[in-house]
């Protein structure tokens, strides 16, 4: 499995580091990274780079992110990402995400439209347990299996959260 | 514990990204990280602070690193740490390390002598199972009870090290 998430960013950086963890039989086996662009649209390309190009693509058989998006509003295509991939994708929250809200909040970019598309594209998010997840190349059956195997967040993201973090910050901090 | 590593770097690169591993109940429980200059004398004060003003710092009961040198040959000096931060270190490497070689090498640089008396100061490296470590503040009972529960390089400075390559090189590379 690959656990990726995003790392802390401000208003200044133009790029934010975005970390993937390689998890086997309950072991961090790898760790990837990647740039993408704070609220920018290159966040499904660097990810199709980042996976293709590792020794690890070929064991990886289920890639689970925080939500569906990093550095901001830069959303991944979860579908495509799938499709290209050949591997089912997950975006998991806590939080039941708030499609009006996010609507809202892309309003204020002016290719909003784009934005949009990409997050209806992403499906609507199911409740499992007491996480949400929208899916990509996998039933609801399946997830529910897996995600039923860890208590809230799979272990591979929250690891990903805690480095990216660690990196970022000099310290990790925060919840996922 | 705390499980230190440094990162790949190269001639090029002035600071070294060197990455902490907080270890609790076989659980990874936060990444601390700092830079050090690569061939530097900044390494044992780098990691003093990051120690010191992590949150992190009442809980770590012992700091296990990747050997006693960090980026190249800015060599810890690990009593001094383990006495300012009232913790036990051990610096553990797979291969036996080769006094004199390093010191050989040690005579590239002016200030050899320096250099010297810090990598004598850490002491012989003692053989437990199949792993060397140098100790402060620690025996060498302690440290063999300890280093039996695990195989080889104890997994905190495993993975400070998988997360350096990882967040550096943008996939992990080697092991230790």
């Amino acid at each position: 499995m690959l656990g990726i998430d995003d790392s802390p960013f401000t208003r200044k950086d133009e790029k934010v580091l975005v970390v993937g963890v390689v998890w086997r039989s309950s072991l961090v086996e790898g760790v990837l990274s990647t740039y993408v662009e704070r609220d920018g649209f290159d966040s499904t390309e660097k990810l199709l780079r980042m996976i293709k190009k590792s020794k690890f693509y070929s064991q990886i058989r289920l890639i689970v992110m925080h939500g569906v998006t990093l550095a901001g509003f830069n959303i991944v295509d979860i579908k495509k990402l799938s499709e290209a991939l050949s591997i089912p994708v997950i975006g998991v929250t806590k939080r039941k995400p708030r499609a009006r809200e996010v609507r809202n909040a892309l309003k204020n970019f002016a290719d909003w439209k784009r934005r949009v598309e990409l997050i209806d594209s992403s499906g609507k998010a199911c409740k499992f347990g007491n996480v949400y997840a929208q899916l990509a190349g996998i039933g609801v059956a399946d997830v529910g299996r897996f995600l039923s195997s860890f208590e809230g967040m799979p272990e591979p993201v929250r690891l990903a959260h805690i480095i990216g973090s660690g990196i970022v910050r000099g310290e990790s901090h925060g919840r996922i």
